[in-house]
């Protein structure tokens, strides 16, 4: 196993996400030396590879490295690094798999990984099924790697760091699982139930917030010893912040640019998300409107001018409008929790940019 | 965490199996207690324990432990009940995914992870999508749960053994995911290649014989602070044991009692299986056999008279008398390595009767 990039400066998170990709590549190289004899395996290596290439902001290994940095004054050590690329290769599976049961063709513009796997087996007449199947081995294999990654060391294993990351890592796991469980009940071609805000704010605490914000910051709060009031002033912070992110979402899915965002403003209505956008709307429309979306949430076929007039009765009812309130509402939160919390001040500086960062985000 | 159960009398393998399912049972248990505020969870809990219930021979956690016992005369301690656990979980994992990659609706005659959370769904219109798509994400936790399971301990943790197994299940996971990939490249509706006898048993290797056989002794016996002679004795035993136990699994897929298999004696045919019987019927095939063996390999809507007359094709060829043969060289070479193996006694014995109900299995 090669030695894995170890970084021993003070942190600086702009320069994470390069650590990260170099750390990254490194293990999957290893990967492909220890398996000499399975040369098949490149095939999956090249294509994590060509996925972290496609670029992302690797926010929960940022999180999780300004987690320890919210905690601890020296430079963080090569375990909280390790934990950081572990989380990123959770995430690459998450992708992988999420691709999978959406059926989605690309992800920000590229190709997803199922995609390319029929691709490459484009001469057999199973190439669709095969792309599918090989592309549920390739989350497996990254799922299991995430693990690997935490206890590969050199010179010598930091095994004291990583059980502490286990129960969290652990927590963090189920509850996205079970999370991606709650948004596949909530979307469907004709959704049986009508969304409810608190249905939707459910799906995005697992789906999202625990996932993305709260589970990165404590675990490297915690590799940093941090107590228990470090990790409740990094939930206070991270619960709303991650509503905040998620709720962004859901508007951009319905008004952002697609050449910003990579996504098709169709996609959320075709998809028939029960997000909090929709509930809101719902929950106010008159029937008319509420049949109007109803016809038109999880309709494949959803036509262009039937998603802009939804997307009319949705600024209509004010849904719009009551969406950036909540997103306001919840930045703000995030930002009072750090006037006051017992976090060292670099983290405290990072925590309050990337919270305008991503309650303002267009992309 | 409740405290797993920790056996200390001297190892009985054929008490494995049941002490095996406690441990799995308890920790499923404590995971919906850990995650109370995620009763969904129990969904997927539920339906692991339905498949443990339904049997099997914890064949990979029996040879675990029977590692350890061929190179220690003391009684296993919890570590290695652990990862003796972990691997049928691991196993659990694997089963979940294959039969959703093969669409199999049944296993050993009862219906399959994602068959039974469609039938869960059934009131939805995306019933059938729905419950692939939970089986992937209970597949996850599976594969999940097998690792955290090996770090679950109580009073304290054994990090030394946890770190001394993990090379080992992870090059087992490697083998045995890229093994499956292989095995897809080696199935379908119209295989693009013939399948060679070479071919079919590289497949055999990995996703049989090192994840059923070798990797579980070795890991029993690495746990046991075994040297390389034990280990290599080990290899010499388990590698054509393993290639036995596949011969056997497809003559069984041709010739096997369904009623004692679990399986329809149409499924390989069905499913295109590249086996070793397959290629070296195909290899020693007149012209006009050969056309009837590729029309029925891979054809889904094969007929029993066509089955039938394939099997006959492949008896007259001497293909099942070959591999009859193959199997009985590999159980004799098994054997030959028991005779002066440096492996402890009690683990000899149980490994030669072991050997004989593996070649000579018909369930």
């Amino acid at each position: 196993m090669t030695v894995l990039a170890t970084p021993c400066a003070p942190l600086e998170p702009e320069t994470v996400p390069a650590t990260i990709e170099t750390m990254l590549y490194e293990f999957l190289d290893g990967q492909v030396r220890a398996a000499a004899d399975l040369p098949e395996l490149a095939l999956f290596t090249d294509l994590l590879r060509t996925m972290i290439a496609a670029g992302g902001k690797r926010i929960r290994p940022v999180l999780c490295l300004v987690g320890w940095q919210a905690a601890s004054d020296l430079a963080p050590p090569p375990a909280v690094w390790r934990v950081a690329a572990s989380l990123e290769l959770f995430h690459l599976f998450a992708l992988i798999h999420d691709d999978i049961m959406d059926a989605s063709p690309t992800r920000r513009g590229k190709p997803t990984a199922h995609h390319r796997l029929a691709t490459h087996h484009a001469g057999r007449p199973d190439a669709d099924t095969l792309g599918t199947n090989a592309a549920i081995l390739l989350g497996d294999l990254a799922l299991g790697w995430s693990y690997e990654l935490l206890h590969t060391s050199h010179p010598s294993p930091t095994t004291e760091h990583a059980s502490r990351a286990w129960p969290l890592l652990n927590a963090l796991r189920t509850e996205t699982l079970v999370g991606q469980y709650l948004d596949l009940l909530a979307s469907g071609p004709t959704p049986t139930t009508l969304p409810t805000v608190s249905a939707a704010c459910r799906v995005i605490r697992y789906k999202t917030t625990k996932y993305t914000c709260e589970r990165p910051l404590h675990l490297g709060a915690h590799l940093a010893g941090a107590g228990p009031d470090v990790l409740a002033a990094l939930s206070a912070y991270a619960l709303p912040l991650g509503e905040a992110f998620q709720l962004r979402d859901d508007l951009l899915g319905v008004y952002g640019a697609p050449e910003r965002t990579g996504k098709s403003v169709m996609d959320d209505f075709r998809e028939g998300k029960q997000t909090v956008l929709a509930a809101t709307a719902l929950a106010r429309a008159t029937p008319a409107q509420a049949h109007t979306l109803h016809a038109g949430l999880g309709n494949p076929y959803l036509t262009c001018a039937e998603a802009a007039r939804m997307r009319q009765i949705i600024t209509d009812t004010g849904a719009q409008a009551t969406v950036e309130n909540l997103i306001t509402e919840r930045y703000e939160q995030a930002l009072a929790v750090l006037d006051h919390a017992p976090l060292r001040p670099p983290a405290v500086a990072f925590l309050r940019t990337m919270a305008a960062a991503v309650a303002t985000r267009t992309s």
